[in-house]
């Protein structure tokens, strides 16, 4: 069976960068099969790409290897880092970007990018996505052991993954608006359900306050705005065939309450 | 040989929806080949899908499989369906969307999409693509026979397929504007040859008058607009090297006339 | 092993023009593997898409097939053609789009597309990238030699790859902006290097002079500009974090100049 690499970057659809990652790693390894996750990361946004891969992931074969490069620092010292997970190998830079992985994962175990036997040479300092993430990706999917590439490292986990509870309260932000407009919040389907039951919680966020949760978005009239579960199994503001962001006036990064006054 | 799946959807390109579409096809079904026709349709514009898919589905290989959605019912009662022509399976909502492949094919057979024994549990209601339409796709592909899915359905056909033809003039509408700026009417080549000789057409849109079709863009000047049958077999009004939906200053819905005063 | 094909034109991604090549590609040799350089090159810009095929090709296994399609003048006398250089195929227009192919090359040979057993048929005069140049491609990926398809001919190489070169300066122009606003110019690293030492350059352009070149683009604070050599082997001007594009006020054609003065 051939191994599949999927593609996670900021670097635009108009270029030539993600085509270059794609024509090295055929060039290693042929019978790879490439799948692009999403090439629009919001520029430089590490958080957000931590996000999208977070939540599709898992919906790939075991042994699938996932390349995700949102990368603000390459050149500079930042480590790169081969990451496996009991079905899954990440690679890319260690910011931040596995850090919901890792959240959610029961255990990992990393590998810093030190062994230049494996990377593309000489080495450009801009791209190291070329030179350095897409060859060790197509390397592993040839069948080089994990351990090859570099020393143990303890990846980076950011701290905009969590969320604080108490026992009144859940709060959040807004981490995604999506091509829908749905407004994606950072609290966890299982969370939220323990917290308290459906029909009880008050979700608030900047000004608006919405009472229970919905089950699809066409359990409300076009262009009433809900609290519903996604697919991606965090929290979303969403509003039948409208786009909920922009009636909120929302971006990310802003706070989202959860209560249940009732209790 | 392998099975391919196309898919085109409204999802757009930022979020991970068309990833986790494709990875769910690959896990049941790893075998398979997946082209994007396009993630862009108008954000749930059911009958700009529904045009689009019917310009290409034909340039694949038989016993392609052709996933669609473009589900702004997602989660109500809508019935999703696969559907069978001579040559191709299509799959998705039976909200219109096969309307046009329907009036171009000389005989379909559809089934409604009721045994959930092929499709992912549980199913997001938000999400029936992933869950739902990607499974049932990715098991035809695997060979699973189409009888298995459902019992038997008659697809819906949306009226805006239709023109009108009178003995004097043939009534159409815009029903997409391109990337390059050229306006497609939902008339068609057939319809537009017997009506009467490419010389003696006069169409008419918005005001505008054209006389005749042309064959190619570069038989005007630049920026001159013309009337002449596009690459998909429908009349378009185009603009050498020039945007004719902006110079129109024209969206689709807007009626389109033909008629040959000379006879 | 599958032959690969690339694809880069300025259809863009919301039509079905991709989608056509790519099943009319694979009706006929379906073992092909479709890799999507770019559908984004500005509109009928023959330039930017002559310089982004050039950045990218290179980075194929030898013998991949490089399809390559911006064509303003469609349906005119332009010719077709395939070009084979040591390690690739090319094919597409005779408009100036493989410039950068053949100026970078040692050694090529172009045939002209005339025989149309190897088309679709009919040919449709506004679509030769569905009709002729796509299908010439899968013939060639199953085994056609090259020269079936037509006799020989010149290839037009464009003006606009050539930089002028002084003893006091090297003259050029911007020829691409890309997606992280990276300024990019026709001056190749290897001519920058043999002009002079990279502490004793001084890059002008649009009234902004900059001393040396960089390494990396963290070398600056954010939002300083910087000239560096960027990962496609061209100088490039660029600010860390930010889009040195806008930054200038930029675009292309703008005039770079590159001297000296210590010597």
């Amino acid at each position: 069976m051939a191994k599949i690499i999927t593609l996670l970057t900021d670097f635009g659809l108009r270029d030539g960068y993600v085509a270059s990652l794609k024509g090295v790693i055929l060039s290693i390894y042929p019978e790879t099969r490439l799948i692009d996750i999403s090439h629009l990361v919001r520029l430089q946004d590490v958080r957000s790409g931590a996000f999208l891969l977070a939540t599709v992931y898992t919906d790939f074969p075991p042994g699938t290897i996932h390349l995700a490069i949102v990368d603000p620092g390459v050149g500079t010292e930042r480590q790169g880092i081969v990451l496996r997970t009991p079905r899954y190998f990440l690679v890319g830079p260690d910011n931040g970007l596995f850090s919901w992985v890792c959240r959610k994962e029961p255990q990992w175990e990393a590998r810093s990018l030190e062994n230049s036997q494996y990377w593309r040479s000489p080495v450009c300092p801009t791209f190291h996505g070329r030179d350095i993430f897409a060859p060790v990706a197509a390397h592993l999917a040839a069948g080089v052991a994990m351990e090859e590439f570099g020393p143990p490292w303890e990846p980076h986990i950011a701290g905009w993954t969590a969320m604080v509870r108490s026992e009144r309260a859940l709060r959040g932000e807004v981490i995604h608006v999506d091509h829908f407009g749905n407004v994606i919040t950072n609290l966890d389907e299982r969370t939220v359900r323990d917290f308290a039951p459906p029909e009880e919680l008050v979700i608030e966020l900047e000004g608006t306050r919405l009472n229970g949760l919905r089950t699809t978005y066409g359990d409300e009239p076009r262009g009433v705005l809900m609290a519903l579960i996604g697919s991606h199994g965090y929290l979303e503001i969403a509003a039948n065939r409208q786009h909920a962001g922009r009636l909120l006036g929302i971006q990310t990064g802003v706070a989202v309450r959860m209560s249940h006054p009732k209790r």
